[in-house]
């Protein structure tokens, strides 16, 4: 079977409707593919990182790692829920991950080191399984040319190349919100040929569409 | 060294300013005993399960993994603040606390077990590690002989036995939140002989009181 | 395919005959469920703690924990005559059993943790995998009215409800060995809903008889 | 502080009173030294084998492992007799040992490996601390130059080098019991420089007189 | 599924043409058998050692130690190229070696313990999983009544017992390297009838005739 | 007692007197500071990454997955030649690093992920500790304002900014070599303001100049 490696966004973890509805994808997914999932941390996240702060924790060190916890308590959510088809805890190494994926129909991660993104995990995951393409359920659906919240003319984007995008987010021509993948996710896109389907985290049905050869977002292409 | 076990209820850990005057009370008992913190779970906690049930996930084994991993990411703000002198993840089974208290100044642990209560983990912790009292600091700061809230004449007791105290939260003559420490950890209390100090969560000073052979509070004796 | 979880007595493994009949039992079994077995210390579970007494060890962890360890050993013999369709080592934690539940055919496992009864194991690992029904092979087959051993006309019950069970036990209407499931285990059987099959520990074949919808011993109703 | 690595013959766990004598040791030994002890399976080790066998289990692979498993239910005697200043659990693996060795006072562990004996896991130890000589509990207090059931005029010896014994052994001069270290471990004694002092396991009180360096046992010379 | 265990000495992987043709075998095999594979340490773990007695590493436990990371850095390269059927990493105990062996189509180890061979480990592995006979790829293809090297009528033989080729071993009739299997690992073929079928490294695809009941190089039977 | 973190490139672990010197330094060291060193991959990782390519492994991956052991290998030198004062193992989290670093004088690791580099190991391990500045021993003992090979007016510099040597390496005024930490470290050195100290990896004893307030090498400033 093949691989699926998908991440979510942290803000899809607030809404029980909306994390139901991811729940039905992944179920039914995980009859044709063996599924990895990458979840992010989100509101509560921030929120621990601002008592954190509160509390004189500067070092980004455990800033992040709190971050990472989060992200796990909501990778823990979608387990309870698909429970007993995926690890009972969430992988908290590179190889534990493959370990579960090879073993389990669907495995369920949140954050791995301090430092590095959620969006990082996604590609290193793919990565270290051979996938060619990755999902990222993202707060924005597609990529624009323009920041669409200023420009009424920005036009959305069905492919970009990674070269345009690092450009576009060095530039700062988008805000902040559509640097939604960093750097070093985008240079080990490049370094193992994987591209990005980029898609909006309030429609996860879009990816039965990707999968039937649609592009309903933006594809992020590794060159 | 002697052992110092606490738990710190989940309601502390939403404010900044009242967790730094723990972290400073930890950080000096540091100095003349291994301190163990049992982190409970807290709104966070409730609200993550709320959402687990929100995506029908109705076992109690995963609505009670879920309210464990929130204390445990309570106890990692603890961690973080109190780092170097710990463990840098909250260690996950009683043996692994064991462990953990014998190499570290401080240890910081969150719940271990579905169906058992953080109170329960205390005083687990303290049987492990020969300790003959405990302290918890709770939502309420002292036992009382009637409902505070109904009745005006009810007095704050000093001590209280378990005896005494089973037939009050089996009679449901105080309201739910006095039945502050569950009937397992009552029984762990009985056969191993340690006193349970109940302290106000809201002064954690009042460890210094206690540790000069003070009251501050209500001593539940094992009896 | 469904989950069977079972408890047998520590009783059984002095007996290599009885031993033979239940890994004939567990065999047959596993080509239809995935089973989980639960094996208690007995007869050299009491010994050695008998021997722990003699050179002072009081305390009632390690009294404990000495019996979990013999319990385990009981699970190795299982384990080392179902091998390979089993994990090589007795798992020990609740994770670790789920973990090991959903890879092999087989799981035997002892006890888990100190002041936690083998019972209580087995209606934790049913709660964990949400079996609805656990089997029971205990020293008693069936559960009586009254002591069969002081009056003639005491009845053995096919059905007892857990609030019936928890008055007989608390009133000490039944000898000892009648509390065979203690309160915490009925506590969980209760919140899960979770039916008690009690069956005569010298006749594995009964589970035969369970499946087929037959009530060879005595159960005990979540209610 | 220097490494002091001895063994115990399982045959010391049956008696109370014995291993009382021995934990003083071990505690006084332990102000001094780093202390790691190996604890032998013993009486229950066979007997538990024997209802091994009883159930079919001929794999020399599991009927070890069993005898490893009782080891380490001796070792948890004197690891619940000596804690807090031991590791909670037998280490199993020679790396766990390394690592307990350098950060807990005392050391207890087992047996290691089916298919080796805990005379090896002896000069196993030794050698990856650097020891140049163990201690031998064991049934026979001294080797004999003949069989002294036989011979009335067999001498015990007060050295003998491995070479010799390994002739003794393989000629079978001595009865069974005295075969005491196999030939492996005599292997890493020559190997690695390692005297063996072998000591009357009634009488823990003679490693005070080996270590004022008196020999009152046989001394295995590494030549 | 039945297993199949066997061992590629170490000099085996300085080649990409052989391992390549490994790699086509071992892939081959695992249609048919659960495939453990030992990787000897070879020429790298040679130089690896003599760096570490160049800085004053006297100690066999550390000097075997370094030579069983390089086994495992063997071990790793087949695991990259077999991924993802197979554990991501070399197991390092016999136990998660039996695990591994049950949950993945192939298994890749290197060494074990120090003061053991590889060819210890392949007899363990055998042993622990019920194998009646391994295959050993060695540097040498068969056995030879005589030293080839020196004799011109040395004739190679198509078997052999323990029981001869121990006797040969010890009176050092073959040169070094015909010493391929040490004493501790022809014991536990002896002590669990596993019979050994040495191949000459060079020719990998000799196993299937060997599968086809053929000898392609000398059986050492175990008598 | 103090953090000192350092990073020794791969390079130093094939002449045995350069590492004499390095384990020296890192015992004087290990008076007065805990010390954590990270090992480069060198040579020996570049021809087994030839090796894996040759077996058609072309997965980034495992390419690097297969670097990383073997500085662990290389790690591992440091720790037989250290032992007993360090754990006797390489940690492989960044967490089990933390944990090493509280409880052994000394603690050598090698890589942790594939994707990134042993300097980044560096920069994220002296976040972690909170240590303001780290020691990087590379094959470049200073930066260079312009190619040292092809300018003969090329100045060694004492200090240069994080910005600046960014543009350097993104425009490529030095050749590869001194591309020696990568972008990633930089981001971790500014965002946690830890400034990076180059020293020649020929002459280990620069540390004590370094710890004594000269400038032995190139300051790299995280501004």
């Amino acid at each position: 079977m093949e691989y699926m490696v998908l991440k979510i966004t942290g803000k899809a973890f607030t809404s029980s409707d909306l994390l139901l509805r991811y729940i039905e994808v992944i179920r039914a997914l995980s009859k044709t593919h063996r599924v990895v999932v990458v979840t992010g941390g989100g509101e509560i996240a921030r929120r621990y990182i601002e008592v954190a702060r509160g509390i004189n924790i500067n070092s980004n060190y455990w800033l992040d790692e709190i971050g990472i916890w989060v992200s796990r308590l909501n990778a823990l959510l979608l387990i309870g829920a698909l429970s007993p088809f995926t690890s009972p805890t969430p992988p908290q190494t590179l190889e534990d991950i493959i370990r579960a994926a090879i073993l389990y129909p669907v495995t369920v991660t949140g954050g791995l080191i301090p430092g590095q993104s959620t969006a990082l995990v996604l590609l290193q995951v793919a990565e270290a399984l051979g996938a060619s393409r990755v999902y990222y359920f993202s707060a924005i659906g597609k990529v624009y040319s323009k920041d669409p919240t200023k420009y009424p003319d920005a036009q959305p984007l069905s492919e970009i190349t990674v070269t345009e995008l690092k450009r576009v987010i060095e530039q700062k021509i988008l805000p902040g919100d559509y640097a939604l993948v960093d750097l070093h996710a985008l240079e080990l896109a490049i370094r193992s040929n994987i591209e990005i389907q980029i898609l909006d985290y309030k429609k996860p049905e879009l990816l039965f569409e990707a999968l039937r050869g649609q592009n309903p977002g933006t594809r992020i292409l590794p060159r």
